[in-house]
């Protein structure tokens, strides 16, 4: 049998809390044996959504936490001064052993500095980088770093480099992913002060596979496996994905109902463009996780429904039994004692 | 009668020159009466495609350039050896006020180069740039800066605001334009260095209508009509734009095909489909302006085809109407005095 993993879930963080959050829970133990849930959070309400479903008992736990943390408050300051929230209980767990990984769907910024302060850093890790999949033509491809950590240094990228291959590589399962680096033109001698400093490191960097400027047009048609970029460039890029992706849907939608004839065709169409469109929608691949901390920290979306929290549980399985953390410390050390 | 406004236009740029450059121009002057297009680039050729049209002659010219500059070729060094290109020919031209506006669809880079070289600087503008209108969901937005000037500072930004608001409001018929600094998150301290030190500047800024911080993700919704980043954000934007759209057009086409209900679908919704779907295409706009010259230099797409070449010529006249660059000197000027 495999080895249990066990996921400490924010049970109120998110516009669907907690009723989504423990459905996706749910949902998670009663697809995977060897997964056991931790959900932290307010213990009557959390028992409430629990008792409308069936599941393995052992496999979902509560810790209770009376105090949450909301969307505007400034992170600092809440991590710091609420002890008892579903955020820095969750996340002591992690710190604590108790538990390998913490999904939530609260505060980005909240999730972003617990991380670094209560979960901590791997030794040499510069800067832990934010890094959601992203849908594009035929598959995923990993953003790194989009909104962990703003005005980066050349150094941070090559981490996110090579941190970003061994998810693609080991999480993801694709052999020897394409990392580029995102620029405004494919020739080396483009590009702002940063890029054109990055672009050498990451060209000298011998374990991984770089393969030059990718154009922020071709990123969705799958032009490399690893988006290197700094946080606010990744930030827009992850944003107007969803940005265009719904206004095109819109206009598709305010197309078909023009005419009888469209409303017809709209009609006849439906079921097999919902399937397709399924397949570019992010909330598919789960949360984005913060690469290269002493466990691992799973953002998921502030909107998640339970199908984002379920696949944020169950990718935390591959993360741990892949030994994540493991390689990236390997790799980090190797790089440093070289 | 109305001034004519005569615009030089690059016939020897862009992947579809001299073709689709010269229809574009008849198309244009068959239009308006007021146009009068100077064509530049090699003769012989710009004939052979005037002869397959009807069109007032008075209302064409050409100026023979011998020379083309390439895509590849570094900018700088094209714009000054290439004397006798289309590009530097066409742009002499505007310098030497025989021309009110200069289209060209070949090298952006060296277009960007030749405007701030050959034609110049608006006095007391710092960085002229480039600015596309970039589809919303029910309108445009002028997007300012997205490619010519890489590590731009705070200053550079708030006067790409003011001749942005000016462009919309004269060009584009838009009323108070509202100005959003793209950033990542709505309040006032998120951002990297740049955005916070320009938002208090912006904030200040009395002849502009700053609405403050716009995510990327309410970009295409309209969230506002001038959009202010520095270029390679902006770059991003425009490329992504473009690049998400096409993965999802293929996307609905692939959900079309793969059943038969959904083909009968597609073929009966397809002809309402293709008219909503054409209002969220760029290349509807025409060009991009380059800002702040002393004279319209317009960028079009390299893959522009004729209606793009017609829309960018008609736009100078507005441009040149409504006296833009006046009314940009004016700001300016009052701004530095003040």
């Amino acid at each position: 049998m495999q080895e249990t993993v066990r996921v400490a879930v924010d049970a109120m963080g998110g516009d669907n809390a907690p009723e989504q959050i423990v459905k996706g829970a749910v949902d998670a133990v009663n697809s995977k044996k060897e997964i056991k849930v931790i959900l932290t959070g307010k213990k009557d309400q959390i028992e409430r959504e629990l008792g409308k479903y069936t599941y393995p008992k052992e496999q979902i736990e509560i810790v209770h936490a009376g105090e949450v943390i909301e969307m505007a408050e400034p992170p600092v300051k809440a991590i710091r001064t609420k002890k008892d929230s579903s955020i820095v209980v969750g996340m002591n767990l992690v710190k604590k052993k108790e538990a390998d990984a913490f999904v939530s769907a609260g505060s980005t910024g909240a999730v972003l500095v617990g991380g670094q302060l209560i979960v901590g850093r791997i030794k040499g890790v510069e800067r832990p980088p934010l890094a959601p999949l992203i849908p594009t033509k035929n598959g995923v491809a990993l953003l790194v770093d989009c909104g962990a950590n703003v005005d980066a240094r050349p150094s941070h990228l090559v981490q996110f480099a090579q941190m970003g291959s061994i998810y693609m590589e080991h999480v993801i399962g694709i052999k020897n992913p394409r990392v580029g680096i995102v620029n405004i033109g494919a020739e080396e001698e483009k590009g702002n002060a940063l890029v054109k400093e990055t672009f050498p490191l990451l060209k000298q960097c011998k374990d991984i596979n770089f393969i030059g400027s990718v154009e922020a047009r071709d990123i969705p048609a799958g032009a490399c496996d690893v988006v290197v970029c700094e946080a606010f460039v990744g930030n827009v890029i992850l944003k107007l994905y969803e940005g265009v992706g719904a206004t095109l849907i819109s206009k598709v939608k305010e197309g078909m109902m023009t005419t009888l004839r469209s409303k017809i065709g709209g009609w006849l169409v439906k079921p097999a463009l919902k399937k397709t469109l399924k397949s570019f929608d992010a909330s598919q691949y789960g949360g984005a996780p913060l690469l290269g901390l002493n466990g691992l920290v799973v953002k998921a979306h502030g909107s998640s429904k339970s199908t984002e929290i379920t696949n944020s549980i169950i990718q935390c399985v591959q993360f741990k039994q892949q030994q994540i953390n493991e390689k990236m410390k390997e790799k980090i050390m190797a790089e440093k004692t070289e």
